[in-house]
């Protein structure tokens, strides 16, 4: 009699942006004409169309795949070296950072790497994550059984949360009891706040004192202007000893629907198994990739290549710069408003403190109801986002400016 | 102090192919004459271009992705539901059986989803394996646990191994001990048996008796030409409530480098709790797809779709009897050199006997010294491999015959 995994069970409701969908339809259904003039600014998803130096690196590669002498069947599951090289040089070593190019593993996205790196980690870790938080760091570690049931607040027991605040800059401490394994994401979903080097070098100081694995989500990275903030937790002395990196070119290239990204695990990285030996994660992770995965589609994996060329650099720049420029209409449009504002800046995401008294639900029904904008509550992201709410900047110009307007238009 | 997983030190070696591809570097660095002539019957791949309609339509979507009112950002995870109704309609629909839109779950490979499928799965299930098998199956589940350590053989404890023989046709009957999970792959890599309707059957009964979950693994079903032959586990009367299917479009339209497969997950299926409750798995493998993974590529999934256009069916039609034709020249080849041969009729692989006294190792040894041919050693795939090796139909047709005659060379 086949059993099925039962941490499925602990589950709470849908994942969050599910149920914005179904809300959204539910209003739109009832108010044809609101929906009409609906403006989404839920959902992190691109809007800007591919840059062209991907678009024509991609028409060669389908030409490739329709001839014999260079079709391409099976590609290396890590990705091709290509690729590999392009990412850990330009991304990493002309930065100063150590990377080589076996330390880069391309996949089809930072949401499954975040979620399979699991797979290569035991049951027994103590698991911190931010609260709020990105929803599939903590649906993953329960699901893999690394957590009890949740409280009536939607937290899980066993998991440890760190509270991001105004008074800590949204940007946790490292806990005063250890930790096995932490998630940190900077610059921040949902919060916009971007991890300063001296925010980070404790994190660092802290995972090479207690052994900690530090899971690095920086899918945003391509948001930071501000010379002084680290693209990188390998900028940090002794990351590369206690970090894994993911990276993702949904955010900067604008893949999130033709996806690739990629996670870098050092070679000199290990951990322990129970009877206190360290071994490297690398080949554990090798082996995971090589066992349970194929390998990034050709076509797009030329696609991301294309984005390091010097015209793939100066497009996605007029990309970041777009979005960014957004986050500013939007964050003069919110405080215009009277709200308070935090992140979009460095960040494509602003996080915004609901009026008081106002729910993070209350306040997506209302600005949904009101000015036919979606946005995201931020109880969806852990209890601590309660009472904010998160603007996304992924967005034409003109919808900006137009949300930033309708904010004006609400009496709270 | 960060734990890892250790199950994954309880795995042999390396998978076998990076293994074979070890020994091919090794030979052709020794031997650059022969390597000239190296021909590759090894892994399982594809060597035809894509189809014309499948080029044809990924082209529009790059296009597509060029310009802001077409350009896609996060599709469905599930995969769209243009996709989904073209493989129900066309894959199970149009052959009788009954399948709706919203069991299909289209990802990036076969691969992957055998391996993912564990995550729904309790740690608690007796898993059987044919034996010879598709390694993936075994080395997945040692790395979820569900396994003990391997034997000086290769078999792990724990692990039910369902011999296949000549005697049984290469395929696998039902345990008498009943087992809560099997893997059953037809048309069969790496024998090239396919079960008859007869041989399914059984399996089904056997399911539905003992609430057995049938991981039906149709990758190569586009290779079936006989009309009596089932294509799919779901032509059996009751399999809807005991099996999830594999399939993919490696291995009919070629896209083993372009990446799309999928999963089907019937809404009857269901599993039990610890404490005997049955509950539906379809939820369960939606959420997990929903949080672990992003979608497949739009623009791969356009050229998957094209592969179902009167035009894609031909161009298909042609490839399938491009590889059984190549089947057959190899058959004949082998026999011809005096081996007993197996497979190859219905499915691109031969599975053949080495000659008496030699085993797979020294087979694929003689083989790629002498013949400069690279084969898989049977043994790969489990210990009653051990005396077969494998040839790959996946050629050009003048390799194939070039690899029927070198065969006659080899003295054994």
């Amino acid at each position: 009699m086949a059993y099925l995994n039962e941490h499925f069970l602990k589950l709470k409701a849908g994942y969050l942006f599910p149920e914005i969908a179904r809300r959204v339809n539910t209003f739109c259904d009832a108010h044809p004409d609101a929906a009409q003039r609906l403006i989404r600014c839920g959902i992190g998803d691109v809007t800007q169309p591919l840059p062209q130096a991907v678009i024509a690196a991609m028409h060669k590669a389908v030409d490739e795949m329709a001839v014999r002498e260079t079709f391409k069947g099976y590609g290396p599951e890590q990705g091709y070296e290509w690729l590999r090289a392009a990412i850990a040089k330009n991304d990493f070593r002309d930065r100063g950072c150590d990377v080589a190019d076996d330390e880069i593993f391309v996949s089809d996205g930072t949401k499954c790497d975040t979620g399979n790196i699991l797979d290569i980690l035991g049951p027994k870790n103590r698991i911190a994550i931010s609260d709020p938080v990105y929803p599939v760091y903590v649906d993953t570690n329960v699901m893999a059984g690394h957590t009890g049931e949740a409280n009536a607040a939607g937290a899980y027991s066993k998991l440890v949360y760190l509270p991001c605040r105004p008074a800590n800059g949204f940007v946790p401490q490292p806990p005063k009891r250890p930790v096995d394994v932490v998630y940190l994401c900077s610059p921040n979903n949902p919060t916009g706040a971007v991890a300063t080097r001296e925010q980070l070098e404790p994190w660092v100081k802290y995972a090479l004192e207690h052994k900690t694995l530090i899971l690095f989500d920086a899918a945003y990275e391509a948001y930071i202007t501000a010379p002084a903030l680290p693209h990188s937790i390998y900028e940090i002395p002794g990351a590369r000893d206690r970090a894994i990196e993911f990276r993702s070119f949904s955010k900067n290239g604008g893949f999130t629907g033709t996806r690739c990204a990629y996670t870098v695990v050092p070679k000199s990285l290990n951990a322990q198994t129970r009877s206190g030996e360290f071994l490297p994660l690398h080949p554990l992770w090798h082996r995971r990739t090589t066992t349970k995965f194929n390998g990034v589609s050709y076509i797009v994996q030329r696609g991301a290549e294309a984005l390091y060329s010097p015209e793939g650099k100066a497009q996605v720049r007029a990309l970041i710069e777009h979005y960014l420029g957004n986050a500013d209409v939007l964050r003069e449009g919110a405080k215009r408003a009277g709200l308070k504002v935090f992140g979009g800046v460095n960040a494509p995401y602003l996080w915004v403190k609901t009026p008081k008294g106002v729910t993070s639900w209350q306040a997506f029904d209302k600005i949904l109801g009101e000015a036919n904008v979606v946005i995201t509550p931020g109880s969806g992201f852990g209890s601590k986002g309660e009472g904010y709410f998160r603007i996304s900047a992924f967005n034409t110009r003109p919808n900006a400016e137009e949300v930033a307007r309708r904010l004006q238009t609400l009496k709270w």
